[in-house]
């Protein structure tokens, strides 16, 4: 797991922002809030999950607002375009040479998009501007390897706006032979796919959609239902989506590669990736508990 | 004055951060200083000046890192860019065809550079990037009167490294016959020119230069010495540099002007112009305490 850094000190208190404004809390809400939050920071210290803290700031969000889903709208926008942009994604996939690696790259690519995206203008912009360039480590034979070897997948979605790509991936799996099921959030937390969503944009007909229970940031293993905490057992392989998952997730499990969008200094430092970089990390580079990258870590002074 | 709005909470951390990054303390002294901010935070009320936060935070960390100027490698740069970036300027500004115009709008946006302007490059850069684009309101012909009318006038610098830019601007305010005193902080605060800076670019040989006697963020008249307090209040006008100054001077004072590059979204709301716009502000928009240049204030729900 990734530990608590300088730098996550004041994101806490921009993602507790970044939540009252888009669920509309009042000022006064707002102000009570964050200064909760320097309380709870003014407590933290270096051993810490940052997904983790998250949670905790997102559940008192929506305790003291009284708002179950602050990020409705940002969801309710993605959900809207998800037809149009699935189909759009299962063309350029299909039609690709090699429609495992094209699903993959997009999938990670699509990650760059928080807030989801929904217009048709936006969906083009999105695939002019992505390009090779923006890869960074990209373990496209390892984990190759790791699906053909693989009976039973388990792919763990992220946010609603990304959904799209990752159910074109879901699909080049099954296409592949697999029998793959889709992990989503067990309640609303920031703008990521619940069952619910799921539901909503059918992937629950066509997919087996697993609730993993919790509404914590990224996966905590010691939170999920019984039923999630089985099925991502009994799986030959689980990909898992998003820089969240990643925190939470890597050097604490086995048989798992991560796929994401590096955005922020403490993962750059982890995985010795830049801001904006898509990593696609094969299931070995995750054997251990604590082992890093690189070898990481805030440092003081000059760059 | 500016008043502490939510956005202000997280920033506070970020520039902690930042101080403790740019004067090389150690994670551990960093982590400690974070804390204590996030206990400072969470006791902020909205009555709060910003700049009157940032300067507790700023004396917090000289005093827990024993490091009197942790911004002394990006002065230190400034410092040395000094001459050739003024020749630069003065050319460019002399040879306009109205050197009073070009030389508050070249300071204005000087001020975009908070840490420095240093090598030739940057410079040659920066005359390509800045266009009138940059202009939010610029009060050119308000503020030529009020400097027609004057006989003295103070500038209050702000960061080390548009200081070459405020140089020539006084020269021009001297080439029209004014009296001109430049202002100072009494002692480091982040990349602010002191005394002692002044000195060394040969600044206080050519003017007369006087340290405000405080090591606050911005100008705390509370804090100020007698002798910049005297100087202050018997000059006919009064050009403040810089978004800090803004922030601690609009509204309580007169005869005052203020040039700055808007730097974050609180005085984005409190003038009504976006980030990276060069204001200059006459003197009769900041006669009458409270008073707000737009309707402004933080609004929670989605934009």
């Amino acid at each position: 797991m990734i530990r608590v850094e300088p730098e996550c000190y004041p994101c806490f208190l921009n993602q507790v922002l970044l939540a009252c404004r888009e669920g509309g809390a009042p000022r006064e809400v707002t102000e009570e809030l964050l200064r909760e939050t320097g309380r709870v920071v003014s407590e933290l210290s270096g051993s810490e999950v940052p997904a983790r803290v998250a949670t905790g700031l997102h559940r008192l969000i929506k305790e003291r607002t009284g708002n179950e889903d602050p990020f409705r709208q940002v969801k309710e926008r993605a959900l809207s375009g998800f037809r149009s942009l699935r189909e759009t994604v299962r063309r350029r996939v299909f039609q690709s040479g090699d429609p495992l690696r094209e699903a993959l790259f997009l999938a990670g690519a699509g990650n760059m998009f928080d807030h989801g995206i929904v217009s048709r203008e936006d969906a083009e912009r999105f695939f002019e501007e992505v390009s090779s360039t923006s890869l960074g480590r990209f373990d496209v034979e390892k984990v190759r390897d790791s699906i053909e070897r693989a009976w039973r997948v388990g792919l763990l979605l992220d946010n609603a706006g990304e959904a799209p790509f990752d159910a074109v991936l879901a699909e080049v799996l099954r296409a592949m032979g697999k029998e793959v099921w889709l992990g989503v959030k067990g309640a609303p937390v920031i703008d990521d796919l619940t069952l619910e969503d799921a539901g909503r944009v059918g992937l629950t007909e066509e997919f087996e959609v697993i609730s993993n229970g919790s509404d914590g940031v990224g996966t905590l293993l010691e939170e999920v239902s019984p039923d999630f905490a089985g099925k991502f057992r009994e799986s030959d392989l689980i990909i898992s989506k998003g820089q969240a998952n990643f925190e939470t997730l890597y050097g604490d499990v086995e048989r798992t590669c991560f796929l994401f969008v590096v955005k922020c200094p403490v993962i750059e430092r982890a995985t010795g990736y830049g801001y904006g970089k898509i990593l696609l990390l094969g299931e070995e580079s995750c054997a251990r508990e604590g082992e890093s990258l690189t070898s990481g870590g805030y440092r003081g002074g000059n760059p």
